[in-house]
């Protein structure tokens, strides 16, 4: 189980929703040990099974089998496009650590550093027809590939627009907004939608579930941006402020900027140009600094509750008795309380 | 229109023919014209719109379309899955340019060079999936997205095989055939298979007609190793000898080492070693002159007759009045008749 689950606090009210949640995780990793990654040339399928079988979150299969369940739908109907879901998820992971060449992804190599990009490339691109498959292979399969088509075409425009921000001068918040939609959000909402899918549910029910989606990944996206910055390095696991040394045009950067004055504006411009060469400490201090005088971690969370709240009343819109909804929204709350 | 088809004499019986192929590919030029491949960001739209509305040979979708048409389906259905097969086709040409370092493809940049690596994989990536939700708009959408998926990762497979080849020491003649099979002919095989579904074909004859484009499929690639070395270069559009410049394991050069004396297989080892600080002109001249001894050209020619034969037979035993599988015939004589 990963460490934001275990790390969550065992009240009694929460303990019968915790016992749902290792459940689901224990059928869903039954479900991937049936399934065989391997195959030949192992070129191909080594970096599959070594990807696919790293323990991650499952957050979009979680998504997916609880949004099922809310409806009443069979969960080993469910389990396909779950699988489907996570087959596609890494498969971006795959592709995006070529493009943004991490090294390192789960405390792992990455896959185009371990074998190499062209392996990277075929392999992702393998990982993507399988999980067409998958989404194929339950009740509603043409629905489910169709829903996955869709946002597998959102992500890479998110990914392009991520890149593009490298490389452009002024970003506006408006775009941000838009490519995290695109770049997480959709994603979370299609696992959403394709639990509901599967379980038969109807579609205004569904189109309510997705919006909660976008609503929540948008909020979970800015809540990393403030987390890069102001966690607990040892408890987050990824280094302090590492988008600012990186230059990153983040939420808080692009807060910033609109609430600067002239001076602090050309500043944090200018340090958002240097590169590792320059003291990193130094840096992220200084930037910390208009941060805080500027109250951009305060604003981003304001926009963040705005998001959750929107989130809840698509929630409460749907057409179901309150009790049905407890899992999800408890597994919502549990990721956006995280680490604060 | 094609070189090749320009090319095809013009004897009264094949007039009929002829019309229909010029018919299905303006339909087909149509039907794609309507379609809208642009969006935003353009950095991820224009390199798909430049790669699919090159004018390519249109095989796939002509393969597709005469398979329904011999079935007697609705052209307007096929005309999707022929779609699905056009951008799925281009998908991999822009991502094995990356991995060949291609720098040109149909006489333009290829788009990993006129743009770069990321957006060419990003692009890919987006083209495959519109390929799926290409392949599910028809009707038996779910199953033609279940050929796709299935030929996609054949595909992949036969790419990393290939891929494998070049540092390989030993490639068997075996393997050699199952990685043209897997690169090429599926593609083909799945063509037809997708024209003969939607159709609504009866699975037999499906099965009759996917084995006859395995057979054309892998006759085409032997044909092509053949036409690299012993061709018109102003016809063939391609440098004289190219494959044994580079160095490629063809069945050429695979036959030759089977057949050729310890002195032979050496020399031809040796030679395979040589990269372009050689005499290229030279080495070819003497690669060209061990392959003529060994006969290993007429040796090709008797296994491409080989597969043709085997496909004739699965033609002849699809379940239908001669007449109707006169234009997919023809077709495929046309194909392998090319510069000889």
């Amino acid at each position: 189980m990963c460490d934001w689950v275990k790390n969550f606090t065992f009240v009694p009210s929460n303990l019968h929703f915790m016992e749902k949640i290792k459940q689901l995780q224990q059928d869903f990793a039954d479900f991937m040990a049936q399934r065989d990654f391997n195959g030949q040339p192992t070129e191909l399928y080594e970096p599959i099974a070594y990807t696919i079988l790293q323990s991650g979150k499952r957050l979009r299969p979680m998504l997916c089998l609880l949004a099922n369940e809310m409806f009443g739908g069979d969960e080993q109907q469910a389990l396909w496009p779950a699988l489907a879901l996570e087959t596609f998820h890494n498969f971006t992971l795959i592709h995006d650590d070529i493009m943004d060449k991490a090294p390192m992804r789960r405390g792992m190599p990455t896959v185009y550093q371990k074998w190499n990009s062209d392996i990277a490339i075929l392999s992702g691109d393998a990982m993507l027809a399988m999980a067409f498959q998958f989404a194929l292979k339950p009740q509603k399969g043409a629905e489910l590939a169709q829903q996955l088509g869709r946002v597998a075409i959102e992500i890479c425009e998110g990914q392009q627009m991520d890149l593009n921000f490298e490389t452009l001068k002024k970003v506006s918040i408006e775009d941000y907004l838009e490519m995290i939609r695109l770049k997480t959000a959709v994603l979370l909402a299609t696992a959403l939608q394709m639990g509901a899918t599967v379980a038969g549910a109807k579609e205004t029910d569904i189109q309510h579930l997705y919006n909660f989606g976008i609503n929540i990944g948008i909020s979970f996206q800015l809540q990393d941006d403030i987390l890069d910055l102001y966690s607990d390095v040892a408890t987050f696991g990824k280094r302090h402020g590492g988008d600012i040394a990186d230059n990153k045009k983040t939420y808080l950067y692009l807060k910033a900027l609109e609430l600067a004055s002239e001076n602090d504006r050309k500043r944090l411009e200018h340090l958002f140009t240097l590169r590792m060469d320059h003291d990193e400490e130094e840096k992220i201090e200084e930037v910390q600094a208009i941060y805080d005088r500027l109250k951009v971690k305060e604003a981003s969370e304001q926009v963040m509750l705005d998001y959750d709240r929107k989130a809840l009343a698509e929630l409460d819109a749907i057409d179901l008795p309150e009790e049905r909804k407890i899992h999800l929204k408890t597994y919502a709350e549990l990721l956006s309380g995280r680490k604060k």
